[in-house]
């Protein structure tokens, strides 16, 4: 098997043919690429969503080429671009802070290049569909082991657009926690770690004082949903690191009554 | 092409990054395994429905490994299994009953292991993603040849969660069925099949009637939507070789305003 | 890499294991195959719109074997199709209008056979499920090279059922169109041409007069969504080479409030 593997995440649906058509596009220039498609749900437009579910996702693939396009910007200026990372993948996508959080999950961008004018693309190139045009059959190539400087010249890291996900803050014995996502079950992803909790005297097993813009009560700190009753809610770390509100046989989401951008504070409940 | 066929259903949604994180697992250790998604969108933790969607297709795959995570005790001490059937057939997913219709009908489980410590699995195990960590990386090196007892010990078959799909009774010369589930199209797929109508007195090319909680009416055994007048209902074979009833050129399901789990009555139409 | 590539497009959704239980039969008899999923979200038996979506796809993936079911005519007398187009492709599906623009959008066909009764078909062909039991398996064979003539006899290409996309009207100065297809960014695709513009006076960078039936106003004839303020609505040649009506950054159908099916008519504006 000599080519890499290539995941792929947009906002494009799948309701209408854009995804198969980039597939197609991949697979004519690189007949034996492998394509993994991460998810072409992203809300549309929204960069901060896609950056968020890449960098999720990444860690898990093991070395591979990464195409990703959640594109406002599709047919301006911006720079279409390809990050190498300390582990030897490949981002690729526009320039609009979608790809940074990936790279500093993969350990930090060590390159980067302008492929906006590669030699490959599909002439005449569309200005609304980049995807198809410009990054797939850029991606083809790199995943049958074309070297990135052979699309586009280098350009400064330093340049490149960044985007940094959410972090909470813990102040006064208090987590200040926002929601990242909700997943299909209705988790609640928030942007803070076991180590938050720890931080405010709280820990695996003991109960923390958790509050919404519309409630407070006590949650267990556990570590799967059946650590609580049915009906009950927890918080523990999820599947990429994070706390999550889960509620066991249910969904947490809709309990609470609370969603992505929502902000919720966690402190060590009084004995 | 060494790599045996790998099917994949799920009640992870396509919104979310899971099923394309577990496709990068199983191409990262099993780079030549070929995947197919049968569904990810069973209802959330809807184990039955799981069962049902899982029987009714392995039996056109042909021998292969299939992979099903509906798994509401994920995490607790519910058992990983690996079953093997009949036909030659690996089954892998949570030891809920999830698998077992669908060994049966490839014939019934020959045997079955419990992989749960098995050494592939990624470190550390997430509590609630065994998806990622337990089952994706099993299901790779079955594809390429593992066997299943290098995966753990084998369990009795005794001790394996069985699940029986619904089955229609038959009495007084009246089928109570209960509709099963229902498809894009409005199809209400039942819990019986042809023979049951005939038991009945009823048979392809006859009208029968039908009975559900709101109404009642007449209508025809048919072969196909065609068979009836647009906008007439239809009780036929369908393609998974149960009875259904349809709409020709419109949704039964909305029609007849039943669903998946409400019951109806079928019984041979009087002269 | 033997196998032609091969596209699947259909009604059947994701929800239920149709498309899968599809793959794995291709799959089972041609294990090199690589498929693409274009879309599975047509409207349920609408042919028209899929045979849209197909023609606007086959143009961007090479040479392949496209497979399309949207067929509610199933079990009914209608043939079952192979075209072959002018540029070596070949496409397969019921005889019901839906390949024909595709081949069209392909240089146009140039051979026809009826593979109702092939060979290599599942039997017992169920009444309701062509596309697993008849359409797959055929699909499979031709992936690996077998000839449409070894499926079924040739047919007369002036007997196959031909549908023609919608198609503007140019008019005492103004363009009479109607919206085809609204993708999930809210971009309204029109059936009309840059070349409709410029046939009645306007082109690009001038302004339209846009006229629905809820509305009108002026929009400008750009090239891509930045090249107006965001909230601003834009004419422009989509990446299909069709007249499409947006919103930068947001849903032009949502504010036109029209959808598919719907009149728009475009004129010079007045100085």
């Amino acid at each position: 098997m000599s080519a890499s593997l290539v995941t792929f995440l947009s906002d494009f649906g799948t309701a209408d043919v854009f995804v198969g058509v980039c597939h197609a596009v991949v697979l004519r220039a690189a007949p034996d690429a492998r394509i993994v498609d991460l998810t072409h749900a992203v809300e549309p437009q929204n960069v901060a969503a896609g950056a968020l579910a890449l960098a999720s996702a990444v860690r898990y693939t093991g070395p591979a080429v990464h195409l990703a396009v959640v594109d406002p910007g599709v047919g301006s200026r911006r720079r279409a671009l390809c990050l190498e990372t300390a582990d030897g993948s490949l981002l690729v996508g526009p320039d609009n802070g979608l790809l940074w959080p990936a790279a500093e999950a993969l350990g930090g961008a060590t390159g980067a290049w302008d492929i906006s004018e590669h030699a490959f693309r599909l002439e005449p190139v569309s200005a609304t569909f980049h995807g198809r045009d410009l990054f797939a059959p850029a991606v083809a190539r790199l995943s049958c082991g074309t070297r990135p400087s052979a699309l586009g010249p280098p350009i400064d890291l330093d340049t490149v657009v960044r985007y940094h996900l959410p972090r909470a803050r813990v102040e006064h014995g208090v987590v200040h926690a926002t929601v990242l996502s909700v997943d299909r079950f209705g988790n609640l992803e928030l942007d803070a770690e076991l180590g938050d909790l720890v931080a405010v005297g709280a820990a695996a097993g003991s109960v923390v004082e958790l509050r919404t813009g519309r409630a407070e009560g006590r949650v267990l700190v556990a570590r799967t949903y059946a650590d609580v009753p049915a009906g009950s809610l927890l918080v523990h770390e999820d599947s990429t690191g994070r706390l999550a509100i889960s509620l066991n046989a249910g969904s947490a989401a809709e309990r609470l009554a609370i969603t992505a951008g929502d902000a919720v504070t966690l402190a060590a409940a009084d004995e």
